[in-house]
This record gives C-alpha cells, sequence and structure tokens, in this order.
C-alpha cells in the first residue's frame, strides 16, 4: 500500500444520502450511538451549506496537495471528497480552480483536515467546504498519496464510499453498510423530537416529558430553597 | 455541597441589567477596573446579539446536559444560564430543543463553556448563545451536577444572580452587589468616550487629547527622522 | 535601541500596491515563492474586506495599547497599521475610538497580533481589521514600545513600509523594494489562471492541464480497479 | 476594590494542611466530588515535589510581576502563593531571585497561571513552581493588581486562605472552611484504596470488586466472542 | 454495535512484536511508508519506556473509565490497552490503582487519548503510559462504551490485535496483517542505517552519501557566496 | 531568492558568544529591552543543556528536511543550526543520524520550529536540540528551501549570524552587529543580581531593595488589614 489509487468504489443508495442529509449532523450521529462525528475544529468556510454524499478519501502530504487532482478524475456526481493528511497541517490546499473543477464534474463539497482558500469565490460559487483553518499558504504536488483508502480525517475513521453528512454543526461519517439502518433511525428520531418540540414550546418541561425528577434524586440531587441552605 | 440544586436567587434590579446591556462588554469590564471578562474562546453563534440578564448558574460534568433541564425551571423571564463544566469538554450540550424549552419560558440565552449545535435553528429562532465550539456531538444524562452554585465559566467566577453582559465582543461577568455602582460608570463612562470620538473624528490625536506625549517622553520614548537613526 | 518611533519610512508606489491589493492574499504570497504569509489565526473581524497599504509597524507590549496612538500620527493616507506584541497575548487593544481616530486620517486598515474590540461598531464603520483574537478585555498605557522599527507579526516578519495585502483569506507581507516585482509575478500568475480556470470549468482535468499523469506514475503512484487489488 | 492588598487573611489548621499535603491531588479532589482541580496545563517545573500549604493570593496584570514583591511580605511560612492573570500570559514573571525571597520568608511554593523563568536554578534550590509556561521573558512593574482578593487560578476559584494541594499530578484548591472535613474523607478514601489495591494485586478484577457486572449488562454492554458476532 | 466487549481477538506473532519493539518508532512508520504515528500530542509519563505489544482497544466516554475494568479482563501477557475517547478529553481516567490490576494481569502499558494521575507512583512502578494530559481530575463509571471495536486514538485508526509501538518519541500502529513484512523493513532499513552511520560519523557528508547535489540543482537550489549575492 | 544557499557569513567574536552563553536567556533578553526571546512552545529536549552559537539558518518545507543536508556542511565548530518552517509543522525532521552528521562538523546544537525525534538517542549523546514537539514522523527529501537567508523561528526573526542562546528557560536570539554590547549589559546586570540575591537571601524585601512602596501608593494600591475592610 504505497502509493494507490483505486478506481471503483461501492457507494451507498442515493435515496438514503439524501434521508441523512435531511437528518443533519445533529441527528446522524444520536443515530449511531454518538459515533462518527468529526472533531469540531472542522469549520464550514460559510454558512447554510447542508450536504450528504459518498466519501471519495483522500489521504495527502503535509503541504502537498497533488492527489486532489487524482481523486477529482475518480469522482461521480455527488461524491463529496474527504481529504486526511499524513500529519498536522494548515496549507490552504484547496481554492478557486480545484473548485472550478470539482464544479464541473458534479462534486458536492469537500471536507479537508488542512487548510482552505479563496473563501470569499467559494463562498460566491456557492462551493461548501469544511477545513481546519483558511489559508492562502500555497501547496507543492512534490510527494504522491492515495486515493479511495482509509484514512483518518478530523479524528474520525472514514472508509471509501461512507456517507459523508455535513452542514453548520460539523461533519458525520456514517459507515456505508449500515447507511440505511442510521436513516431509519435518524426518521424515527425526528419524528419524535417533532412531538417533544411542540411540548416544550407550549412550556412543558424536559423534567417531566423525559421523566427526569425520579432518576434525578436516585442519583443524589437535592433541592434547597436558598444558597444559605447547601450543606 | 454534593449534587445541589438551589431555587431561589437575589438578582439585580432590572433597570440596572438594562443599563448595563446597554453599556456592552466593551465598557462594563472598564467600569470594574477591567476584571469579568471571560476567556475570548468564547463566541457568539451568530453575529448581532446583545443582553444583559441574570446568572441562573450550572455546574456540568463533560458530556452530560442532564442539568440544564434542572435549570430550567429555576429561571425567571430574562434570565441567563451560565454553563461551568467540571473538565474541559466541547460536546454539543445544547441545541434546538433545550432552546425550544428556554424560549418557552422566558430565558433570554445561554452562556456555556462546552459546544452548542442545531447552530442554524438556534440562529432562526434568534435564541442567543456563547459557546466554545459547535459540536453536534450528542451528550448523555447520567451525572448529576449542580444549579445555582458559584461556578467558574470560562476563566471567570460567576455567583448565581449576577449580571452577565454578552455581545460580539464577548462574555463579562457583573458581581450583584456592585451592579448599580458599575452601570453609574458605564454611564459616565459612555459619556466621556462620546466626547472623546468626536474630538478624534475631527482629527485630533489621541497623543494631545489624553495628554500623552510628556508621559511618553519620560517613559523614554524617543522620536527619530529616519530608520537610519536609531541608535 | 529602547524605545523609539521612526516618523519618515520609504513607501511602495500606489500604483503597485493596487496591483497587489487586486492580486490578494491568494497570488501575493505564489508570487513571491510562497513567502510572506501571516499564519491563519490572523482573522478579519468582518468578510468581504481586502485591502492593500505600506506598513506602519507598531512593536507593542502585551495588554499595553499606548502605542497605537504613537503610530497614528506618523501615518499616511492609505497605510496599514501592524502590530507585533512582545508576547503573546489577546487582550482587546484596538477598539472603536482608535479606529474612529485612524479613519480620520486616512488608514487603511489595522493588522494586530493581539485582541480587538469593538467589533459591531467596527463592522458598521467598515474599518477592517484582521486580529488573533475578539476580546473587550481593555489594556493600558504604561510601558512604551516603538514605532517603525523591524516586528514579527503573526509569524512574518514585517518592515516599516513593506506593503501588506489583507483579504478574507489572511494577511500576507511583500517586502517594499520587490513589490513591483512580485506585482508583476502576480499579473502573469491571474492571466494564466484566468485560462486554466476556463479549461477546468469545462470539465478537463489538472491531470492533463498540468500534464501530471507521468510525473504521478514516476513518483510511484499505482491505480488499481478495486479495494481488493490492494497490494 | 480597585488595587488593593489585605494584610490578615484566616488559614486552615497545620495539622489539616498536612493530612492534605499526604493525600495528595489524586485524592483530595475525590474527597470534594471532584471539584477544585486546576486545569492540567499547569504542570511542575520539576518532578517529585508534593506540598500543601495556605494560598495567599495575587491578581497581576499581563506581563507585570509588581504584585508578587507586595505579597512575599504578606506571607506566613509555609504559604503558597497562587497568581492568576488578568489576561491569558505566558511570560516568565518569576524567577530565582524572587526564589531567593520567598525561601528566605519560608513561602513553601509558587503556583502561577503565567510562566515561570530560570528553572534549572529552581531546581537546584528545590523551590517547587506550578506554572502555565517556562519562559525568560522578562516582566514590568507598572501597573498594581492585588493580593489576598478572591482570584482564578488555571479555571478554579481560590480564595486567600483556601489550601492548595500540588504535586506531580497538578494542582487543586480545597476551601478553607471545608479542609478539615475533606481530609477526614481522605483518610477514608484512602484507607479504602490500600484494601482495593492489594486485592488488584492480587489479581482480582475491578469488575468483581466493585461489583460492576450487573451493573454494566443494565446499561447495556453486550459481551460476544469473536468480532464477527457484532451485530 | 451499540455496547460491545469482544473476547477474542486475533494477535500478532510474540516474535514479530518484539522485532517491532526493537525497531521503534522511528523505524516502524519509515517502514510503512511514515503512516500509523498517532499525534505527537500524546507523550510517555516517564522517559526511557520502549515497549511493543498487540492492542486491546477501548472506546470510552469523556470522564468515564468504566471500560478500562471490562478490558483488563479480556487482556493477555504482554498486550497493550489503547483508549479512544468518543470526544475530547484530558480527565484522569487512569492512576495507581488500575495500573496495579494491569500489572497483576501482565498488561505491558497503556496508550490513553485522555488524561492519566498518580503519575509518580506510575513512575515508581515501572508501568507505562502514553497519555495526552496528566490529571488528577477523577472520572465517573456510569456510561458504556466498547472493548475491542476499532477506534481512533490521537488521529490514528486502531484494529484490536494492532501491533502498539510505543517510546520516547510517541506512538506508531502497525496493522496485525503487516506486522511481519514490517518487521522485515525494520530490519533492513537499520541494517542501512547502521551503515550510514558510521560514514557520517566519519565527517561524510548526507549531500554525497545520499547522492543530492545533483537532485537539489535540478530542484532549482542555487549556492552564493556572501548574503549580498543574493539575486 | 526562491531557493538559495549561502556558503559565507559573519560570526560574532568567540568571546562575546561565550559570555553570552554565560548569561543564558534569562538575562540576555533583559539586557537588549525583553526582545530576541523565541516563544516557550520551544522546548529542550532533554534538561541541562546551554549553549550559545552562531546561526545557521535553515528555511524548510512543511515535512521536508531536505535543507538541513545542505545546512550542515556550510556549518563551523561552534555554529548552531536554526530551522524556521514554512508553515506550522511538527513532523519529526531531525534525528540521530543528523545529529551524528552534526556532531562530526563539530555544530553545538540544534533549534527547530517543528519537530525532533530519537530523543533517547540524542540524550544519550548529549547532543541538544530545542523543538516545538517530538514526533517520530518522517519527513520527505522534495522541495528546496534555503540556508543562510533571514527566517523567522518561534515568533523571533533570526539573521544569519546572530547569536543564539539556549538553555532550560527557551531560546533568545542576540542581533549579531548588537552582541558585544549585550555581552557588556548582562556582566552588568548579573553582578546587580548578585549583589540583590544576597540581599534578598538575607530577608530583606524586593518592595524596600527597589523602593517600590512609594511608586505603588502613587499608583493607587491600597493596604486593608482584613478582606471585609475592601472598600
Amino acid at each position: 500500500m504505497s502509493s494507490v489509487a483505486v478506481r471503483n468504489i461501492a457507494r451507498a443508495d442515493a435515496a438514503v444520502v439524501a434521508r441523512l442529509a435531511a437528518a443533519g449532523t445533529a441527528t446522524a450521529p444520536e443515530a449511531q450511538q454518538r459515533t462518527g462525528l468529526m472533531q469540531p475544529y472542522l469549520r464550514p468556510i460559510y454558512a447554510g451549506a447542508a450536504i450528504a454524499g459518498s466519501a471519495v478519501t483522500v489521504l495527502a502530504q503535509p503541504g502537498d496537495n497533488w492527489m486532489l487532482h487524482v481523486a477529482i478524475e475518480l469522482c461521480q456526481p455527488g461524491d463529496i471528497v474527504v481529504v486526511g493528511c499524513a500529519s498536522v497541517n494548515q496549507d490552504g490546499m484547496f481554492g478557486e480552480l480545484l473548485a472550478t473543477s470539482m464544479r464541473a464534474r458534479g462534486i458536492a463539497g469537500l471536507v479537508i483536515d488542512a487548510g482552505c482558500r479563496d473563501v470569499r469565490a467559494l463562498t460566491e460559487m456557492g462551493f461548501p467546504v469544511w477545513s481546519r483553518a483558511v489559508s492562502a499558504k500555497g501547496t507543492v504536488k512534490a510527494t504522491p498519496g492515495s486515493v479511495n483508502v482509509p484514512v483518518v480525517c478530523a479524528g474520525a475513521a472514514v472508509q471509501p464510499g461512507d456517507v459523508i453528512v455535513a452542514d453548520d454543526d460539523g461533519v458525520c461519517v456514517v459507515p456505508r453498510l449500515r447507511a440505511a439502518q442510521v436513516a431509519d433511525a435518524c426518521d424515527a428520531r425526528l419524528a419524535k423530537e417533532a412531538a417533544t418540540r411542540a411540548r416544550l414550546a407550549a412550556g412543558e418541561l424536559g423534567l417531566d416529558i423525559y421523566g427526569m425528577r425520579d432518576k434525578l434524586r436516585q442519583a443524589g440531587l437535592v433541592y434547597v430553597d436558598e444558597p444559605g441552605d447547601i450543606a
């Protein structure tokens, strides 16, 4: 496994991907036991984007964006490119030119554990990027990495073809083989939350809706009337 | 003081709170000898919110938002919930459902030394939050903390009932018993700044307005004409 | 070189500065061998500003903004004040009053390796600032530093009179004596990029436009058809 | 409360302090519901020191160590000086000369939420310091702070006279009024741990000693024989 | 895959593990294309330990060390426990009591992407730990995680049974199925380095040993005699 | 100034260098108005080393240590190699083999704004390194940088030939042309400190030795007897 690019990967069903996009990062991780979230240092370069797609993964060397060019050719419309870096790096590996190329190929967006530049142009294009930094620091094209191998991106393990869900709250990975099951759990969760939201909006308390009062007492919570009453 | 929730706390006068809101975080700390500011890693989830209110404090365990539910019941309209965490944590302890509940109860906003999620929904609701991270990472409800006990939030000590001032520049704590005095000092400061602003806008220099030239010379500042003139 | 303020510095030609402003931080560093970028922790306080100007440099003590007043008097219209700090500091050394004074003097903006406050007011004024933090923490005026001496700001060495280019991607320094040459290289680069952009938008791949396929093969990249084919 | 130095503070009983020193930071916080720990970025400048003492608190300005001189005069033998900083700062506020003075006065050690220098000399002297950084950056004596007022140090609120416990694991604050009660709880805990340690050393499992097996099953833990058996 | 503990995992051959221990982290990653290194924020709690062993993996909740007890029972002598955390956490999840239990079971060491306490006792015991922090902050036992599932630890993906190599330079993961092949490559590399070391010690230059002079010239490096000769 | 290596640089007088080594980093920056210190994230890989020497500077690409080989040939005995990195990087650019080569050439030590590996071997060799990280992450030799050009290392600007002073407290740069003058100031300062140290050791207070009492009162410090006396 020196430097390799894998041409064909399995992808999740498009309908499942769409349902996960609708669920978003606040729901999808909850539907898989609070797993799969990338670390919160990944931030969108502009607010409001919310996408999901199949991951085409890139393992890049620090300060070297060569493999992004290799990845684009291997993408299908709707894919999301996910870039893990061989060591921590904030250089601006991605900018307007690469986005133009990705847009022309129908790629939905980019998740990169490194820097991004040309953020104004990308915002005007509406090409969404989640990155660990905004940096104009240019990169070289000198050392190959790999495409469509397993990577770690912002603390999350990603297999090529996994479903990426990304929005204003961050980025989440849903393993491809569990995507349909997670989408089902998301739908159930969303339905339940809608009912809870209505009750909360009417002034009911979570303490009562979730039946927490007894559990809190058993866990040792004591109510007192005044600060001076604390034992 | 194991796990305790205090029902009744003293609050500052509403008129004083309103005056502190008007002064904002750029003025209130200056009016109390540059103290009371939380660390700048606390950021608003959207620009433009500017509030003040009495603190209902929460001491939470890392990754556990149970006590937020307890706190809501003990709030009055206009209060601000202030969450300190027992150890550094960025998980998304707060989101749209809790905000819906807080809004229904008239709570003005949240300051949390941990993560926040559902930032798009919260922005649309206009529910202001200052947090150390945006993260969709969900939390458990397993270990109780306390409500309305003294906490440290983002480096500042907060007593229940202290006045919280929060805006685009950050978050400041004004001790309840000194709130009126600080509000007076803010007013005086704002009046003075208005006069100074007019003079600066007209092109006068701070060097002259503040009489700094002599002090600078005494402190050792030397003017030279050209870089080559530096001794 | 104790505490010194230099009155007169050489500046780059205004036309060259304007061309560098048009090139922006994504192009200017590339035109000088990827050098001169300040670290990406410097961020603009609002999106959309894009300026260039001659640096009036300030060496400030931590938590002390005295020298900013000294610097203003020594600026010419169009200058950018660049503040390096004697040690890492995030205090809010700059706010609306100083911005009012700078605006009155025609100063184009501020780059500060410390904190900035009053960000809402500065945004409304349209006075652009790049800072390492937003913080309402006030500062003292007790210990002098220097003006128009060489400084290090966010990891970049800046000489007084160097050209500063700042926009949504960050801040770049172009040495004054090389500014014209860098502007020429920027123009050449922009022309070339326009041609490349059109080809990429039409669906051509960077692999082909830049002739990368042979180089990648020589560097050891191997294509396989399926994940299971990886040796 | 502008700039103030309080001459006389209440201190905890010396015997209680000694018992807390023996318990150390691994036990004392557990004996007070896992509270009172300073953040782990505070590190000892050399390994092996383990002390406890009454806190003489200092609120210092960033880059200014003036108040350390004021504090020394107000200390009694065995006290520990605790320095909170008005904003985040890593400058070397403390070194060999101040340590010589503190040693002459019988001060037991220093806890400082800023930098420390002369670490080799301090190590040779055996004067223990817990700091957030080692830095030779010198400081000024220009702006007064306060001595023996409440401070926040490394995320923990400290009242003058509170007991400070510091060793290789970090620094913990025990409120003065609860010190005797916490020392009792420490002793009980240490006795219990000694018994547990012997059983663990003999090969018994915590699962059995603490009776965790049922609780884990109820909490949902499922055992499977092989990785392939995961549902 | 809710909360699961896998009893039986495949392990690498003991002789291979021993060869990887001898190679150490400076050589093993080089022998697998510079992959597998955990991030350098993981540090040994004392200098000089150098171990290798099969990974028993733990996925832990922040501030909750329950699963460490579950893991111990599933270890064999020589194993290394590797703890990934569901979100970033520095609490002291591991200390002397757990080390006593691990030692009794023959476990070789611990790699934990969280905090460690009792570092003095652990050092005296000679039980090696690599952690992201030293912290006395205690943890709860409230929410189960998993044992022997894939985890991400300090940025590296670890499968149960992978070989962990840890020493003063950090921690490296070698996939179990490639361990023998990597050990072979390590041996070859070490032999080659021994020869190179002798030549370097004799004063030969890397420029000549590695034949770099031509490549550097082709890559554009230009030698000049004096600083003033730079074009 | 693309990629360049300068063969001949001016160096400071050896006797001056030796005097600066004796002064150390706690004194040298004070003798030049608290300037020249590198940021405290640079740490020695082992305690006790204290050196000074002339800087041979290296500008390296992230993850690429090619230029270190170029630099060695251009060093003279006693020189210190100072490596600035084109962007933030923690990879292990330097280890035992390069140290063997440097030792053979008489180089005194290394200061590197990146990572270092083989720390155990380097410690046994007694080859001192100050780095921002310990990391076994290997590097490539693909993109040239420069040798003996001005660099920024850990926040300090370094010219080739400047004097580097490094010890347990960190690293300081003394400009070559001012080295003799700074050495004189160091000697004066050390003499003065020796006298002060004796007085402090005898129990005199800094308040009296430095005559601070009046200045503190003028600056607004107020003494009160009890905490309750604070206005």
